[in-house]
């Protein structure tokens, strides 16, 4: 018997972490072997709603729209207990810059809030919570390779925001209190749906743009380096984040995921072998100064060996990125990736 | 004019921080330029007496006692505006791992209301604020020799509540809230007063102690090396953090302090060049592996390029470190060090 509650679950990874769980319905409990899911609790600002065929399946979904800010809302959903917590809601970005106080609230306050909940619900400290940090905890000088010990020194209020819930993370896990774990997530591509204000949308639209059809254009130089992953990868990554046992994270926490380090020429000489020369010809560069700095600051490689020794995956080229977008979102029928 | 704050007023660096301040009366301004200190205002939990002679001063100087996590004395201490906050106030490594929730309340929560009082009571975000962090938040594997970027894993709460403190600090300096520089302290010897309950209390009183003519135990070997930095540099350290130009910290208001790398070994040799093998003769060791295991997992070696970029300075000698304490707490006439 397996409790579940996924935060943001109505979010673009949530949604599709719902599915998988779905999918293949139980997780390891403490002693490693695999628990059948019985409740999963779908809890977002924005309701969400009941996965096409979730109501005649073995789980209990249940979808509850609240703010995780709002303590009542926070005890309605960790109501009945909790054994495993995939926390992914958080204000984007952009959003935590512009709001500063609203950033606080939902990023860092709120997370806080569950990992006390999660302690309260579990006093013996076994609730296990995976919280989804990002490459934004870091920023600054930074070497030409960051690596598994390389200093956040974030330069947005999402990134300080979230490695102070790493910090959180580490020391409720450290304590006892919650058995909490941090994957930190590259840039995730292919993002589905029309470009959003994010800097780094054009790294999806120089894909999903040709793909469909329609003309994109790319407001970064071709040399652009990038690390990412697919959301499926992240996926993935993420229920082996929930399902490791504890003792293997040692004295930390937070773990880095792997990704791949490309460059936006190669990504587009994967988009024409994969969907040939016409699809590479929509796309228009066309420098834009602003998107160029912002993406320019990004760290463009890591060494992520601990997250490798756990077990995290990364996609194994880009090629593989771009089928599973066409899979997963194409309707393409779903081939296992040649390796 | 120039408002000062000192939260921790009452503990061992805040009482020294305040006599350095009091005998030199004037910091530097915005522009570079001295400004005559015209307000100094001691705050603590434990009511902070007015240093002897200052009454007759030109500082007015202000006793006020209360605890920082309560926002009526924090807004208290904050009336009248300030120009420069020395936030010192802090529960210590052992209180805030027995008591959780005291440590995030003052550790934490208070520092970011300070923070927010700053903020608030100068709009303009030119209220300088130096905090006041600690080695204690790295841990787990380290490298041999810790660097500017090497990154913090505490394993303690009172180093997370540090760390996440200076991200604070970090986030409120970048948008311009509050011009905010934290600092990482090395292991302060020699502390004057009775040994505590300290793991560190060992390094003080292994010098301490002879000095005065009484016997002292070493419960680590002689080999344990340890990262130190005398009382004196400190309050020198602190006045140069709060002096320095906002725009030399660049994009990371974080630094580690120089200090000195000594081993248990060259202590007691500088003792024995300072007070003679009979100061040495009062000191025996007697393993205890619970200290020492404690003790070992500290980082005895850094590299602190940036402070010393930043013109932060360390002891020269550890013979330095010595005569400072004979000089500022037994009595004797200060010297200036030998070069
Ligand atoms: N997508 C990426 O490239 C990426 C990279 C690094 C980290 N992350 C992190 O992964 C997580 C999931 O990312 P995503 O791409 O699915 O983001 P998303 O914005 O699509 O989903 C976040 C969800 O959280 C919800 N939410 C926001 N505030 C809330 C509140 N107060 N209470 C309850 N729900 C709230 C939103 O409605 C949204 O559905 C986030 O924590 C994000 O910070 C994402
Ligand atoms: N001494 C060291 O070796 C060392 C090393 C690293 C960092 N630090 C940091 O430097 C600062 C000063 O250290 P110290 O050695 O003087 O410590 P200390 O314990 O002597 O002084 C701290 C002071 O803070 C006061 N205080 C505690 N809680 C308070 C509250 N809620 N409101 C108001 N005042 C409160 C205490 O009464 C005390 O006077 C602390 O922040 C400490 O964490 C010290």
């Amino acid at each position: 018997m397996m409790r579940i509650v996924v935060t943001g679950a109505n979010g673009f990874i949530g949604r599709k972490l719902v599915r998988a769980l779905l999918d293949q319905p139980s997780l390891s409990g403490a002693d490693g072997a695999p628990v059948p899911l019985s409740d999963l609790r779908l809890f977002d600002v924005v309701p969400p709603e009941v996965p096409a065929g979730a109501a005649d399946g073995p789980v209990t979904v249940r979808c509850m729209a609240g703010d995780l800010s709002d303590p009542a809302a926070l005890g309605a959903v960790m109501n009945g207990g909790v054994d495993v917590v995939f926390h992914l809601a958080a204000v984007v970005s952009a959003q935590a810059e512009e709001d500063f106080g609203l950033g606080m609230r939902v990023n860092f306050d709120a997370t806080r809030a569950l990992l006390d909940a999660c302690r309260q619900s579990a006093p013996d400290g076994a609730a296990r919570l995976v919280f989804t940090s990002s490459v934004a905890v870091f920023g600054g000088d930074l070497p030409e390779v960051v690596r598994d010990d390389t200093a956040p020194v974030p330069q947005s209020s999402y990134g300080v925001q979230k490695a102070m819930g790493e910090l959180l993370v580490q020391d409720y896990a450290r304590r006892g209190f919650v058995d909490g774990r941090t994957v930190r997530l590259p840039t995730i591509v292919v993002r589905p749906g029309p470009p959003n204000k994010a800097a780094s949308t054009f790294a999806s639209s120089i894909i999903r743009e040709p793909l469909n059809g329609e003309d994109a254009v790319c407001p970064v130089p071709a040399e652009t380096g990038l690390f990412v992953s697919s959301p499926r990868r992240i996926v993935a990554n993420l229920i082996q984040a929930a399902t490791l046992p504890a003792a293997r994270f040692g004295r930390d926490r937070t773990v880095m995921l792997p990704g791949l380090s490309v460059t936006v020429a190669e990504m587009i000489k994967a988009l024409r072998a994969e969907a040939g020369d016409g699809a590479v010809a929509r796309i228009r560069f066309q420098d834009d100064p602003r998107v160029r700095a912002i993406v320019a600051s990004w760290p463009a490689r890591f060494e992520t060996a601990r997250a490798t020794a756990l077990g995290f995956q990364a996609d194994a080229s880009f090629a593989e990125v771009i089928r599973a977008f066409v899979e997963d979102e194409m309707g393409a029928p779903h081939k296992d990736p040649v390796s």
